[in-house]
């Protein structure tokens, strides 16, 4: 089979042939239906290197956004049936350690007993951009529920899934009255107010620099806009009766946006990291308000993906795709990387 | 100036002439815009005695729904400016004990150092139904959000605060992908249509006797709509891929409802009576799935009432309303008892 | 190998020579260090029948709380290895669905895909009275804290699992100036008292029949105990300042124990029901106070059970157990039956 | 009555004759039985002025940490008697707002409405340094348990309720096998330790520069104490399994101790900075563990108060004290000043 594939850091990724996967025990093969082509597989070709910041490296296929149907079935594997269509959870821990137990592969603890330390396919390991993809244990697989294909469902296994685990978290201060803050209407920026909107009463204020990005972010049931600039923050502490905002969520993660979101924050509120801008927030004593906590977050949960594809399912959320042939799959990372695709570039096989 | 009076037990209230109120210390004297008339009101006309099931008696002014604007303040009263519109919280506690301290003067633990023992205005206190209200501490007071008015929101206070406070404490449950379903789609049944659909993105089944009672629901965004009969159990799990509903909230509560309930319910998930249909569930360790836990609520919570005063000013949270005069409000309530009325009654003085 | 084996329903099981099993992949095989006799196990030989109430039947080895040695690891398990001492964790569910992601095999709702439909090892399955078990999957295992030996383990992966499970569920009720009273003080009960002790610093009122289990209870660190007659529900609440108790654990679950929760819980607290006592409480509007949860739990969680061993292991938790050999298993049981049993019975093969 | 005053910023107080305060409507006037002098007293007289950081400003009495007995009750406070042993929840904030609503005057969003915005007894309005002590609302008394003099209790309303806020806000982290680090063994340090210690069951690690504190921690309940050097974190992480602490609550908050939180915090985490030693730290997506949730506290809520009154009469936390009359006061601030008082100054008027 075809198989796009990162033969060494620093190079573009190769289309080349090699052997068809089949499952051992435990494992299942999946028919590829679509696999998305994330900004992060840029600094995969780019940035990356054996010196870090990844314990993993080449040569590995591509794609740790999948989805598609079940094609081989190893033994000991229940519950699955050949042709049923699946999302493939992409981080891929031990399965037994505390955070694993609990459905987070992201924070696995044990990394040395995983397939991979910290990675999934796609990332160390060979991932979804080829026919079939591999996937070493069945409690990856989540059903698509009825109305979701895989072209649809694979960019939401990260672009979605990520906004998704982070607004979750903050779902106790998202009651009614309550105000969120999305820095950044992006790729993930705009699927957080889809989030934000589907799942929650509060009030969603969207925060860009681009008015193209704030449209959509109205699109999409932003309550307000605003400009990024420096009135931002008063903006937000006007539209919240002067409290600030109760939840933030920066997918942007400059100093810029870092200092926005302390500066609009309320007493008691959650400011949570997700774009990866490489800003330095500094927290003092008396430079954020009290209680509000400051964290990053990192993907997401296996139940969540659950969730979110049944928000999907129900037209509560949806992410605009670009499609690309496997032929075209290194094409569709240069054309992402000179900024010129529309919504997710998803490749189908 | 006028007030509905309920002079005895077991009698129709009867518009008398009494004193206007003026505040003491930490006392607002609120100019009533709006009173609701409730079923329970006729509970106390027809049912309750000395001999009980409440612990103060007539006479005292009907209405415990109650929206207006301030009117006069008492010395020591902060925060308030006379003309500024507010809705009555109506469970009035000592303002001290560990539920009060919470905000949930509804199971305030020291009712003697209340001003009415479990009551509040209209409930063993002079209430709304009169032109003036005398509330007793100022915190009772939610200032209404821009946009809502007295007459709306006054029925909110009690028929929409009941069902949320019991959705809210069901929160966790109420995922993505989860089903909530509600028994009665009447007064408080439609409203928690609404609060469930505003607040989450559970699907929500709706049940209920009455054909346009599932009609009402489902113009208030319920996903399926059940005829109550002895297939709706199997009909709901049927609709949640035999799980069972993470989620039921039981407005009518009699024998049949509460069975029902247990019967469709998911194990970890929450039954929740509402309805005081008089009924009663028989809990065994086989009668019930594992871990759904069952529970009655009443009323809700100081700060619940501010979120649902912001739903309906948000347009997410209606109630339908009938108006009628202070002159008319007996008739209201013999209409109220007949049946014959759409939606909540309000009085406006 | 030698194994104790239930062969038919309303039998007595039978000590028989069986292969030794070796582990596929996925799967590891534990040499047995210790199996604990529980009293469900009496179930099983007496009452158990093809026509209910679980949906495996005979042949198998008995034993559902085991602790040992990992002795054989299939391939593809890593993160283990060979003579590690481990504890089992007991219900094994088909590790896929949203209950068994969140480490809840208890719950598992794909029965169908689970090595066997609601059961486990000892339930359906081989179990530990042997002198080497298969563990069909390696997230079973827990690890052994250092300080902690199969044998003081065995027993707590259910006597003590269960408990915890309830507890934990309740910790939000558990705050300084709470009360959790634990209903029978016998095997579940005194461990119940110990967690609470170790866990939380609520006050805790242990009730039973018997004078030697309350005495057991108060040297577990119970701060009052309190015969359970007709009027132990008014001693909890003259003990509470007339609010009633926080938590409630039943561990016996009659008529008359449910009923004594019931009476004697909070407003806004928890009544859960551990003990199999066959009793049923009506649940009504006016025969509970609000929001008093009543909820029924079963066993507990995988991450859990590695709660419960750190409690051992730093010597906060502890089960008194009388041993037997293999040979005696028969005996064990017998006196079990009898009543004639101090602690828990372990059998070490 | 005699009361010792700040009458200007930047000097000593002064013990002067004042007429003694009587009760309005709605207020309670406290025989004061003690009243703590705290560390944050030396900025009033030291280092605050009318530039900042607080809107108050001299004169007033010193003292926010009171306890004392109900002496003279305003119209229409019920609910207390005269001689009544009680503690003083120190944050008087509006009552009405949000945060109020829920027992957090701490965090007041009215401040306008508020006897004095962000302050209290002893914080720009009279505070407890003087025979008598108005208090401005009922709410803010919390009856002293059975067994807790004003002694005992008037240092506890800061000192413990402080460290006690903290904890309980990560009580969801810190289940049996979670760790605990407490980073500075004093005053607050000390508390914290003995509060972990009696309402978890996580493995507590002190962490301080002198060697009297780590034994102090020792005494107090801590698991293991570490001397703070360039060590510690790693420390930390070795005696985790390699995972980091559940949660760090900072009771220094240098630009070191916040490093070391940070290096030593596990991912889903939390760190939380209690003391004001002005330092920062520079949060970034890399230089902090997934998900740690860092923030800063003030304080804590009045219903908490009573918990931690609560755990001191059960005798499960215990300050110690230095008694100073109210001649002796302002030595009293000397002696604190010159770091030569063991526990807490405590005046006794």
């Amino acid at each position: 089979m075809r198989a796009l594939r990162l033969t060494a850091w620093k190079s573009d990724p190769e289309l080349v042939e090699v052997d068809q996967p089949h499952p051992e025990a435990g494992q299942v093969v999946v028919k590829v239906g679509a696999a998305g082509a994330c900004h992060s597989d840029l600094h995969l070709m780019r940035d990356f290197s054996d010196d870090g910041p990844v314990p993993w490296h080449p040569p590995f296929t591509l794609g740790h956004e999948n989805a598609g149907w079940v094609h081989e079935i190893g033994s000991g594997v229940t519950g699955f049936e050949v042709g049923q269509p699946v999302a493939v959870y992409g981080p891929w821990g031990c399965g037994v350690c505390a955070h694993c137990a609990r459905g987070f592969d992201t924070y696995c603890e044990n990394p040395a007993a995983a397939p991979v330390p910290g990675g999934g396919g796609g990332l160390g390991m060979d991932g979804g951009m080829a026919e079939y993809l591999l996937v070493p244990a069945a409690r990856h697989l989540v059903p698509l529920p009825d109305g979701l294909d895989p072209l649809r469902a694979a960019p939401l296994t990260d672009a979605a899934l990520t906004p998704y685990h982070a607004i979750r978290r903050s779902s106790a201060e998202l009651t009614p009255g309550s105000t969120a803050v999305v820095i950044g209407a992006g790729g993930l920026g705009h699927l957080a107010v889809q989030i934000l909107t589907a799942t929650t009463a509060a009030r969603v204020i969207a925060v860009d620099l681009r008015a193209e990005a704030l449209e959509l972010a109205a699109s999409a049931g932003a309550d307000h806009t605003l400009r990024s600039d420096e009135n931002a923050a008063q903006a937000i502490r006007d539209a919240t009766g002067g409290h600030g905002a109760d939840a933030i969520f920066d997918c942007v993660g400059t100093d810029q946006t870092l200092a926005l979101g302390a500066a609009a924050g309320r007493v008691l509120g959650d400011l949570t990291v997700i774009g990866i801008g490489g800003g330095t927030l500094p927290v003092s004593f008396f430079s954020v308000p009290y209680e509000l906590s400051v964290q990053t977050t990192y993907w997401g949960g296996r139940y969540e993906l659950a969730e979110v594809l049944d928000l999907a399912a129900r037209g509560l959320l949806h992410a605009e795709t670009t499609t690309f042939a496997l032929d075209d799959a290194v094409e569709a990372y240069h054309r992402l990387e000179r900024g010129e695709i529309t919504g997710r570039a998803v490749v189908v096989p």
